[in-house]
């Protein structure tokens, strides 16, 4: 079987995923092309000698930009912070190879349109990880809509809540500095949902936007403290420049109104990552919670006997899952990306393509873009 | 024990609900004074009759502006058709008598305001009914909220989703033309939820909104036709003018934020009045469909313990409750009336004060107002 | 119209539940014949006046085998202490009358029979209010059964469970002494989990049960306490004579089998009786504390998208609901008598029948004596 | 680190599930010894040699008598075929290795019994493999009972609810042949429901049980169907010689009540093992459909703000979590083996004991025998 050598940038929370990934696409799913998990890149020497030995990754290395210029490699995966994704990828297309990148695409649209650039006329395979549309649940209702079963889609209602940052207490880590994360809710969460919203509904027309900071000054992370959790503080402090909250109003081309609300303040909401779709024909809910499961409201039911059903999308039918286990013995967070690793794999192996891709990922850029600007300027913004 | 007379005007679905109201207030609650059902007021002589004779009503009449001149009646009950909201109870006030106004308070802001002045320095009782106020769930919610059991409210996320004009073959019936009903999903359903988020979460300072007409033409309502439901229709079409669904984003004056939806073409949503609100020690959450519910998320709960709770509203200690049923006997809808009307009653009983009176809808009126403004020229509007 | 003089024996809960259902069966349905609300009979003199007074009653009484003698009176409603059912039944049988009993319908099986045989070629109307057979989603969940849509039935999974006694220093109120109560959970809860299972599944062949009394002691009530609830109470303490929990398994005669889980010990559980029937086609899944809904699994969905729906039986197409209010404005507790009232009028008009009757009370209580043989003797017991 | 050598017995579903958790536990968790993958064993050579190169096994073996017997391995996985547990357990025993055995135990007590004399004074690890014990949400339960938080345990209402054999075209496979299986629902699920059961709970005291079988012949599989579905069937039919429903009454010696029921007749539900435990101070719900959460009810929140709370046992702090995924990043249904796996290690690393192991499968296999000869004589029987 014809095999692909991968090398990994990163070696933090999605360098974790994406190697067991990769792990687990081997074992669980057969593509077109078999990963080799070749090099594992990380800027601490000792730190990625220990994750390449857990994750099997053969060699490691410690700086990125030559890992990219080995021939042997086929994919790089940029699992590296945010920031670096532009710098990455674009070196990455230059460089030819087949491009994994974590989400978002890039802080900001100008970056993405670079990398947009890069690969103009590219016969690689790129691809942006937003990887909740590699649930089966999501694929369902994918193919439900496909299908004509919503009909006509009149509203997506959506919104993406969590609850780590409530505590004032809570550092300045980097997700809350604008230079490292480019925004706050909007970028970490609203691109997911948009990008959602993108695959099941249609393409967004115009915009209006609200964003908001409820604590605007934080304590300064104490020294060595980790970067998600509320570990120790400093005394000193510093401005939060990113938003809290981003809420959005649109129109779908097609005719479909939506809103979006992305919170790190819902307290309660660990990662409520939710949408409701209603069609002429019927309606979808879902929620990353419970997210082997969807709602699924027919319209053309008998009358009186209409309701919304949760379908456990869990049956050998259902997207991927012939490839786990039996019937409802659930999955987790890291299949998706297990999910999306088997389909990037195809793409590699058949000279094919998949989405989300640069193209993807760039349009979700624009939203988020004229949202801050709508934001900011009060007016709804036409895209 | 002292008494007063009642005049009902209007004998319809709201006349009902209200007539159900006076009864049952009578005998469940003691408010400070009793109701005496005098008079019911309808246009069409025979059906004012029997609908008197079902609901215990003393005499009929068919000419609700001479009613409202009796020297024996103390209390107006405005059922009319909501177009007609603002002429009775100008007259009403003229009158000096105690008015209990069905929602919305009028059809345009303007009206609201006519309404508003004619009672200035009025010392008698004057009351709008935005009913779900008085919702035992929602009084717990709204007692935990001032007890600060919820904090620092961040954000309020509603949306009340109904179904019912999703087939195009639904006639265009009263509700759906600007000049009898003034807006579509605005004015019947965000009124709804606009009046719950000033009573729970405070003022609003900004909105942004969207509304939009889904089915622009219907058939027009065939002869005699009902007009709730999908009768008979004629083959003559004409134009939906007022909005289908309505959203906006708002900013409240101590610095929460929040979303509301209104939408007559949620398929599945009969009835979904629903509401979230998040605050640094608490959330709520309510779903007017399990109306005997609230869920509440302590944020101080011990740390691995924490979750949505699921509170049933029917202990004794909830408002209203005791006078009805053991825990856990669960009331319905028109419930919510006779909540209404007992308070009505003791602030009568007292020259005391109702919420929300016409102060509050008119705060309603100037959010729907300027939501209509924006919808329009796609700009936030500061109140 | 022609009209029937009901006279109401007891004015305690159960005089106020029965009240209200004929004040509010005249206003809202149009049974075949309209009650009276001629005389209301209680023990207290005083209390018997303010009740008939607030309930529309015509006259009082205070001796309520009087009562049962007059000629007036046309329909003897019995909402006496359980105990006195059996002997105002065999006393309104004799003088015959039209019988409206509150369930259950005797405190033992022997007396039940009594019961049974005094009504013998009876050509009068005989209920056992067996309330929740009459909530529409109750009513949905027959009439899907009825026309096949369930299946071959496989198991019914009952439970009715409350918490009101855990704690300890709960008085020993009547519910707790078997000479008053006849038995605990058994009689109480089982009792409507019993017919309810008769309704829907059918007869049962054999049973085998598990009887225990967690709090074997209790304080006596204080002087003046009330029934229900943990009041002032006593220093000196009583034995508990009944079943604090009862739990059968059994066999029905068309191949099914069951479970039934009745207690006052299940903390957290208000009022939640709920059954689960599993058929070859269909599912059903119904909870007490959301009485509105009712969840429906159909087996010839499409393969993929089966799940459990909440259908909200609140649709005029529903049982009773049209002449309640529109769509999803839901019902509560009390609505469930007045439908019993609806139908028992109906039958009254037409020398009709009424279910559950007599023979259907004196099934359950075989039942129940069953039950509590066979949790004594640990053997299966063959009905 | 110090290492160990694991052999598995069995390359089916098991197989799979155990393969994959001797993978993941290395690079999850840092159990005290690490697991080496040696060999796989299966009968079918080519079969195996594809199994132990998907998931990274060492070296192939076809009879697994003889690998029990090779002095370099540690650890026998026992994923063979039920029928063959007690015979390679034994033998296990004999040659004195840690045994990871899955459940269940033996197909009849007898068997059981012999297993458990062959360990007698045994100072290696053995384990058997309920492994629901090891989810977080139920790990949750226990430590919140050991804890006093549920006070005295009055209720257990447990049911394994599955529908895979509904169709009675399903056909005769080997679960439902009494030689093969030993029992139906009652081995297959309760085993799972006793275990935790007696986990939660504690002992069992008595037990009155009803079996059923609904369908009693079945076509024969087809030529090369598989094991598990329903696919291609003979045209002969044979007798299903299992149970097709369980449900058991026990008594607990601590005084607490409890019920069961496991059934392949419950259409809609997949895998729906789900349970309720009521006490003094709380109650808590869970299903395996949703297994991140469970839900708690805290009878010492305030009066009136009471109700169940859904908690999302994914925090770091929830058993096992921290070695995964942010909070909220949910699990599935394999991580319950790697819990298995890194327990078992750290018990072979420390000469310690894990839970549940021998002494804690036959305690089931006594209870399921029990229940099998009550359901056959019909009467309750004292264990």
């Amino acid at each position: 079987m014809k095999t692909v050598n991968v090398a990994i940038l990163g070696t933090s929370f999605m360098g974790r995923a994406h190697s067991n990934g990769w792990n687990q696409v081997k074992k669980f799913f057969s593509p077109e092309v078999q990963p080799v998990l070749k090099v594992a890149c990380g800027r601490d020497v000792e730190r990625t000698k220990e994750f390449a030995e857990n994750w099997g990754w053969e060699e490691t290395a410690n700086n990125w930009e030559e890992v990219i210029q080995r021939d042997d490699i086929d994919i790089i995966d940029i699992s590296l912070p945010q920031h670096l994704h532009h710098k990455a990828a674009i070196a990455a297309a230059k460089a030819g190879k087949h491009i994994f990148c974590e989400k978002p695409m890039a802080l900001e649209l100008s970056k993405a349109e670079e990398m947009m650039d890069a690969i103009q006329n590219y016969d690689k395979v790129h691809y942006i990880n937003h990887n909740y549309r590699r649930l089966p649940a999501v694929q369902l209702a994918k193919q439900m809509i496909e299908d004509g079963q919503i009909g006509r889609i009149f509203h997506w209602r959506g919104a993406y809540q969590q609850d780590w940052v409530v505590d004032p207490n809570f550092p300045l880590t980097w997700h809350l500095q604008k230079e490292l994360s480019g925004s706050g809710a909007m970028g970490d969460l609203n691109s997911h949902s948009v990008d959602l919203a993108h695959f099941l509904v249609g393409d967004i027309k115009s915009v209006s936007a609200l964003t908001t900071t409820f604590i605007k000054e934080r304590p300064l992370p104490g020294k060595g403290a980790a970067t998600f959790s509320a570990g120790s503080v400093s005394e000193e402090k510093g401005e939060v420049t990113v938003d809290d909250a981003s809420m959005m109003l649109v129109e779908f081309e097609n005719g479909a109104v939506g809103s979006f609300e992305a919170t790190r303040f819902a307290t309660g909401r660990r990662n409520h990552n939710t949408f409701e779709i209603y069609g002429s024909k019927g309606s979808l809910v879902f929620d990353l919670e419970r997210m082997n499961e969807i709602q699924f409201y027919n319209n053309e039911d008998p009358q009186g006997q209409q309701g919304f059903r949760t379908i456990l999308a869990t049956d050998p039918s259902h997207a991927y899952m012939k490839n786990w286990w039996p019937t409802a013995h659930n999955i987790g967070y890291e299949h998706s990306f297990v999910h999306a690793m088997t389909d990037f794999l195809d793409a590699v192996g058949t000279n094919g393509n998949i989405e989300p891709n640069f193209n993807d990922g760039l349009k979700v850029m624009k939203v988020l873009d004229a949202s801050l600007r709508s934001a900011e300027n009060g007016q709804r913004v036409y895209l």
